[in-house]
């Protein structure tokens, strides 16, 4: 495991720091504008307070905090793997590079003394579980690592109320930021309601104090943080969409492995783009709301 | 995390201590037997010759053992949280008070040194959940926490099979106590087989032991011990209510978190209040078996 | 727990050992061919250059390494449980004896500080599992223990694709040995992909060095290599006497626990005892396989 130096210093003086993850540069944003987006997001903790650490493998290494060209090599080297906890392993013994998903980047996180990790969504239930068992391997991460993950719920392509069932059966602390309802991912609300309202970025520290002192299996907290209604994706627009994209999926036999980006490539362009803004306003909302709360954490500590 | 004086030195002595859990108080029992049943079951783990605590959070304290007053608090507080253990860290940030399930009540017992715990029915999966995936948290704490748990099975509103699977997949030990058959919380039996019989307090003790030589993943004991036949409610009422009960919920469309007290207030009313006693009288047995497994595992230690 | 004094001096000193588990033994062969295929595994590790560690329970205590008066107890006593990590305590305390599953070999080998371990096929998820919920706990140990298991797969009973979302859910980490699709215990493949493919036992070695490293959650490697092309039961009868095995399954009413042990003999009798055959080359297979991947871990420690 590389640790740049600013994240090393940063984490060993107890400075906040906020992990981000890669596959969204990888894998959920066009070229060359998620190498942007990378940058701002970035940028974006650093005006909230922290220090970004953008975390992938390269090489089999796993790496704490990216520099510009570890960014480029991210952003543009055709065929990377999305690497989960699982795969870090083998990864590390072949030598391959990845980006890390929700479940990979808590996990490093955690390991390199990281506790906020800005994201857009979780990975979650898919709609199809009552038939093919299908559950991200980020909610076993979640279940399993005290970190703080910062987020704009589950993607609406997934089956949002079963997700929430699962973080509640693995024990997840679930709290909505200035809201009483899970965020809808694109929409300000997904319509489900959430356990625990926090109003501010020292609320979340307060709970991450209280996991401490409480002890015991080493549980994240989800913040989950909704997109402004302002940048929200219009929510009759995405619902006739969404309907439509899964619609074609059934038609078209899609399954399994290829269902996910065939529904999200089908929103992006049913929605003339508007879902890939919404995303990116979310996340943006996210990287600053993570590195409030890890400001207000370490103020604490 | 704040422990009564007398639950404190008993712990510290190695002397029985049983834990009891406060949503029967809260959300269980009509009041004021609330209250009467909550100072009986202390009694009655007194008289088996342990020490109760009856576990709650108040004010975002987690309380091990209550006094009076705090019973009372308890027993008549309006609008009380069910906190399991994902909500006992935004409740202490909150300063919030709420009566701890089964999940919440064994992870504290557990964190304050307490082996043995009585309480009525655990959680379980909902007959829903091939469709809406709905689990308790129960589980997954039982799979994770070092506890022993003297209940009379789950509650049949609930999936009983699918409970029982899911303890074997988690990996959660269940042991009759001396029967063959798991219970059915208001009946003596819920039909289903338990792959292993005990006779004693000594013998659930001597188990407890085992896990503790063995160490490994601080998975739970489940001491399954019936209502006595001469207490359980009618089988034949029972089934027919239950089945009622059911068909009301569908044709009312009742769903979620309002299926669980639908469920039970039809059975209280269409049992005449029999189920309640059943209840009851589950409870009473287990808190006293409990309090001679601690007894057990106390001489033993 | 009761090592013998070959295995406690090998792991002692560092040398490769591999653990074999005993259900193969008590439940999956007749008699008197289970004996001889027990000594037969033991000495195909110690062929591939490492100490055979049987694993089992007897009168209460598990035994890591069995003499020969043990295998024979293991092979011919009626009667004998199958013990899953859940069952060891009961079985301690109660002085039982059993036959150790996947899940309870697992636990003791890792415990007695084993780390490869070698078997025909993983328990998983049942086909019934959308009704009655049925998942091996064999999964949620290999997601706690910090063990590589060399099997063939899943058995064709089960539902392969299901077994493999939940140990991806679950975080065990799969490799293919010079294979990209998961192998189908009695066929060369099931059909369905893994991600990763390693070619030599050095790479398995490399795997575990990197789960190492990377600490966190002490997760399994799962190794699943396939039984050769030219050992295989014929495709075409397997899936015409699985699908007649699971029509008469039907057809009988047959469920629960009855049904692994109804379909294994339909296809052993449907197969003219080919089924048999394929299944010992596999385990041969992966008895090899495993004694030459603890070879090269133990060469690089
Ligand atoms: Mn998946
Ligand atoms: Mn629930
Ligand atoms: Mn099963």
């Amino acid at each position: 495991m590389r640790i740049t130096d600013e994240v090393a210093e940063a984490i060993a003086e107890g400075r906040p720091v906020v992990a981000l993850e890669s596959t969204i540069i990888s894998h959920g944003l066009p070229q060359p504008r998620n190498l942007q987006v990378a940058v701002e997001l970035e940028e974006t903790v650093r005006e909230a307070g922290a220090v970004p650490a953008t975390i992938a493998v390269l090489d089999g290494v796993p790496r704490i905090g990216l520099d510009k060209e570890g960014l480029e090599r991210i952003a543009t080297e055709p065929g990377l793997r999305k690497l989960g906890f699982r795969d870090l392993a083998p990864a590390a013994a072949l030598r391959l590079s990845g980006a890390t998903t929700v479940s990979g980047t808590s996990f490093l996180a955690a390991r390199a003394g990281i506790r906020v990790f800005a994201t857009g969504g979780l990975g979650g239930v898919h709609r199809d579980w009552t038939t093919v068992q299908d559950e991200s391997a980020d909610l076993d991460t979640l279940s399993r690592t005290r970190i703080t993950v910062v987020c704009a719920g589950v993607k609406s392509i997934l089956d949002v109320p079963a997700t929430l069932q699962r973080l509640e059966t693995r024990q997840v602390t679930v709290v909505g930021y200035q809201t009483e309802e899970f965020p809808g991912f694109y929409l300000h609300t997904s319509g489900e309601p959430v356990d625990w309202r926090i109003e501010t970025p020292a609320d979340a520290a307060g709970i991450m104090r209280a996991q401490d002192a409480l002890g015991g299996p080493e549980t994240a907290l989800i913040v989950a943080n909704p997109v402004p209604v302002a940048d929200q994706l219009d929510p009759a627009l995405h619902d006739r969409v969404l309907a439509e994209a899964l619609a074609a999926a059934d038609a078209q036999g899609v399954t399994g492995q290829a269902i996910t980006p065939f529904l999200l490539e089908y929103l992006v362009n049913g929605t003339g783009g508007a879902s890939l803004e919404a995303n990116l306003a979310a996340v943006r909302g996210n990287a600053g709301l993570a590195g409030r709360i890890a400001a207000a954490f370490s103020r604490e500590g």
